[in-house]
């Protein structure tokens, strides 16, 4: 294969860093994109994409695009990859892949028989802090892991109106640290204890949501592990990892902007953190971009697939039911549902 | 009063400590020292106190002495105490107290009726920088309090017999993070779910105890807190806390021999951290004692008192029963029993 | 203008950091390139550069090239500049600009006569990390300048024939630690004082070059500054500053590949620093074309210029005369050359 | 020998310090104490010191009195030290041992003759973090030496009437980092170029002293460094050091009163440095008394001798002679003074 031609479904805030990305990568064209805004489908257009549309039918139908780039919105997912599977197009679609287990099950058995790849967008596996994080345990620098610490918090919490549909704390934001657990320990969660607080703001409850929480997860290998979250840091974007085991322990600190420290009378001072995830996460979306690309190029498998968005997603709706019902949850009544 | 005469009751390693902070305290006079052991005894001779002996009732019947310092075995201080609160002297008592509520209950009655001040060995309030997290706290700097963290892993286990007659890790080494979490919120807990697993030594578990643990504790004021805790970090005790509210975050480091860092091919390296709590609390327990002696002569409130041992108890109490029964475990269960 | 066209001359390693930042950006064309090389040639074909060529003149002879980047060696710089600003293009070029200073001020003269614009590559300006330091003491944070500090530190040495024409550490290496003290401090150097050694290799020495050294710089408001260099830090490359003055001091630290600390029984080890200057300043090239471009749109003056080049340059003459010499030499010394 | 009894001359801020360092000591008992001021006299009585006076003549005719500590004023330092080693004393001096090159080689003569030890009090050699780089270095961490870089600021200036007997800032402040230097790099200083200058206050300029200063050395073994001086760092006492090598580099951080870090909107905060030398180098000054005591009883060289403070003296008088003359001095022609 010498270039991959790929179209680019949605050019919202993530589908526009993930084109930027793909123009600049070796053996790609980007081919193809649509969005039903005018001013998104000018960006593209400024780009050098030269085939810019409002539908996204037009990828499907074009016979000349090997993979297509779903960012459009969550409702749209399950029928973009239905169509992209049966037109034998691989396929990279941003998370949530959808909000039922049904659903994601169904999605895996589409493009299982389609033979066309699924990687799921989550960005932090690429992230070279992270990703050394899971290269040391994988090379038993932290001996048998214990326990694993995640500590994940916001800058600010999104609209109301986003909240309302989001799937909740755990569904939307939770449901990157339930992956990256998973990731870090190589096993799979077998039991959920969650706590949810509404302590940022009232309307978050009144919506149903909790902005504040613990989960605590149980590995199959014994591994316990606690994420705490909050919708508000008022620091910044706090994205901290932490990994104990048998052999010693490893964690990541967090960015800043610059490496700055000013001392004054009153002590010594240093900015605030990286502000968000576009800005955090800027190295992880090409990398991760250029890992789909790579999976093609070489036959190999995606690094995140369908099978890791269905576990996130189980744990995510395990987190919920135990905040519901004050008590652990097995991961196995999930699956009962 | 002028001077404060002393009797250290119980010269082990804990008593060295104290005995050796309080001949340096400024107002304090040393008058006695008991010990069954004959090299304990020479050990307070060589420092200069004038009345050295075996057991501890000479103290109680020296009229010279205003306060005493147990730090005999654990089934000794039901017996000191009571004996020490009828000869009218105030009182610094070794954690635990005593292993049972009822017990626990019964020395703050007879405290409180003899009129004498009863302080409780949880040192690591008197650290400096858990203090100074404390501090920040109460200032406001951090807002309301909405997240606690707490990592606390010893260097090595104990050995097995001592495991055995401990109380198990939640009341022999978590204790401490439980009034560590009292004091850095400064509110009651109300729900305790815990999660314990034999992982470093399955001797540990033959013993009926566990070495790994994560603990969650709600307040009454809706902060939540994570604390995890192992028997043994292979480089050295980890001792940290973090306390995220809606203002900010505020957290401490754990302490290191020296500050060097040295720069090699390899990349950048530290030492170990301080390996015990001997090492890393020196200047706790030397500010722990002047804290008990101001305490008496200013005559006010003991900075940690009965209230605290049983608070720090019952969380205990009830980590133990969430383990067992695996759910959370509500303080008023433990009150009830 | 709507959009600019430049012309890249040379396409070594430099040539290429800086094609690839061109064609990402916005509002710039990259109509041209031209390198000996053929290889080099195919590289900018097959970023999609429509006019490739081994001979810079057909970049000047182009009227639709408003701007050049001349990357390709030291000793066709001066011409490369003449003819560019004969044709009234624009110019980047790297540093050094010229080895002399009565060279570099006649590229002064000929630039301002033909009203273009002359930006130097001084990247390091453009660091984030840097610039805040500039940004501080610009804001007056640090109050008056007192005592500057510059560690810089190579990987490893460059080779021999490398060195030889290099114009030795002074010109090749610290040019940039000048460049970066007058940026930082704001005034005008006045006495330069160096020591030079050579303990790395040998062999540099035998080509009349040191390899270690430390100079200090006298500047007009008072401020004082010591830099230190090495051809050899095995653990990195190493790049540091500290201004310190009568408010507070303001330092940066090293940049490394990921944050992760890893702890084991032995203690706690950080990776090397990143290796040297393509990754250290990958960033820093990015916003030094930007800056070069924005400077032409909006008409204003770039931020790194001639008499920047030629400040730089005086500073390491004096300073291979103070190691020669054995005694503080006054700026004022080398004008008069 | 089995206890050692010593006599403590001159009860100041630094008397007091080592006096309570010594009564802590197993194995000495503080005999006997002098100082002209009642207050001081007093202060001595309260640690039990049984025999306190004014006058130093009488601890010099106390026959069972083993060593001197001398922390009277500079101006009495030689008459101590003749007298103490008449009386076959061993001597602890606090530096400086006297201001002159002659004096301070006369000293060295009397107590070689007199057959006493003579430990002078660069206390910052005993310090564990400086101590732990002089480890590395010798165990050959970081490989051949090539640059010593050591800063050393106070938190504010003396008082003027202080500084006119100070013998300046290179003999007074400086000399501390002379000796650090010649500890560290275990090789002596051949020249040495310093600037100076008047930064902090005018009247210190007025009184015929620099409070900013750079010091350049250069060492036999090649070993190059150079020394960063303030009177005045707002944000505290500032005591760095670092060595670079063939084999990597080795530094220390500031020491700070506790670990705590505040993240709010701003940024993150850590505290001012701990603010002078009392309670940077408390511990020093304990492990400083414990080195002399067991010199003496172990029958061992002293860690500081009167080679050292000759030594640091020269140094610091060819700092100011660099100064006068503007160039480089070299260490022969101060021992030609």
């Amino acid at each position: 294969m010498n270039k991959i031609n790929v179209g680019v479904i949605g050019l919202g805030r993530i589908g526009k860093i993930h084109i930027k990305n793909l123009v600049q990568l070796e053996g790609v064209s980007v081919q193809m994109a649509t969005d039903p805004d005018p001013s998104a489908q000018q960006f593209a257009t400024d780009l050098g994409v030269p085939n810019v549309g409002s539908a996204y039918q037009q990828i499907f139908d074009d016979p000349t695009i090997d993979a297509v780039i779903i960012c459009s919105p969550t409702d749209t997912h399950f029928d973009c990859i239905e169509k992209a599977a049966a037109a034998g197009k691989h396929i990279f679609c941003e998370k949530p892949l959808d909000m039922t287990v049904e659903a994601i099950q169904q999605i895996q058995s589409i493009v299982e028989k389609a033979g066309v790849k699924l990687q799921v967008g989550f960005n932090r596996r690429f992230d070279v802090h992270f990703a050394r994080i899971r290269d040391l345990v994988a090379a038993g620098k932290v001996g048998e892991t214990h326990i694993l610490k995640i500590t994940s918090r916001d800058p600010g919490p999104p609209p109301i109106s986003y909240i309302e549909r989001s799937g909740g704390l755990f569904l939307d934001m939770t449901i990157h640290d339930f992956d990256m657990a998973r990731f870090i320990v190589g096993s799979e969660v077998t039991e959920v204890y969650a706590i949810g607080k509404v302590r940022v703001d009232p309307a978050i409850g009144e919506a149903g949501d909790v902005d504040t929480a613990i989960v605590n997860l149980t590995f199959e290998d014994g591994t316990i592990a606690t994420i705490d979250n909050s919708r508000k840091a008022n620091y910044g974007y706090d994205q901290r990892l932490e990994i104990f085991g048998s052999k010693g322990m490893a964690h990541i600190e967090n960015q800043k902007p610059d490496s700055h420290i000013l001392y004054d009378g009153d002590g010594a001072h240093q900015p605030p953190l990286l502000d968000f995830f576009l800005e955090r996460y800027r190295d992880a979306y090409q990398r991760e971009m250029q890992a789909f690309v790579t999976a093609i190029k070489e036959g190999k498998a995606v690094p995140v697939d369908g099978k890791d968005a269905l576990m996130a997603t189980m744990i995510g709706l395990a987190a919920w039911r135990s905040v519901k019902e004050n008590r652990p949850i097995s991961l196995a009544e999930i699956t009962a549902t």
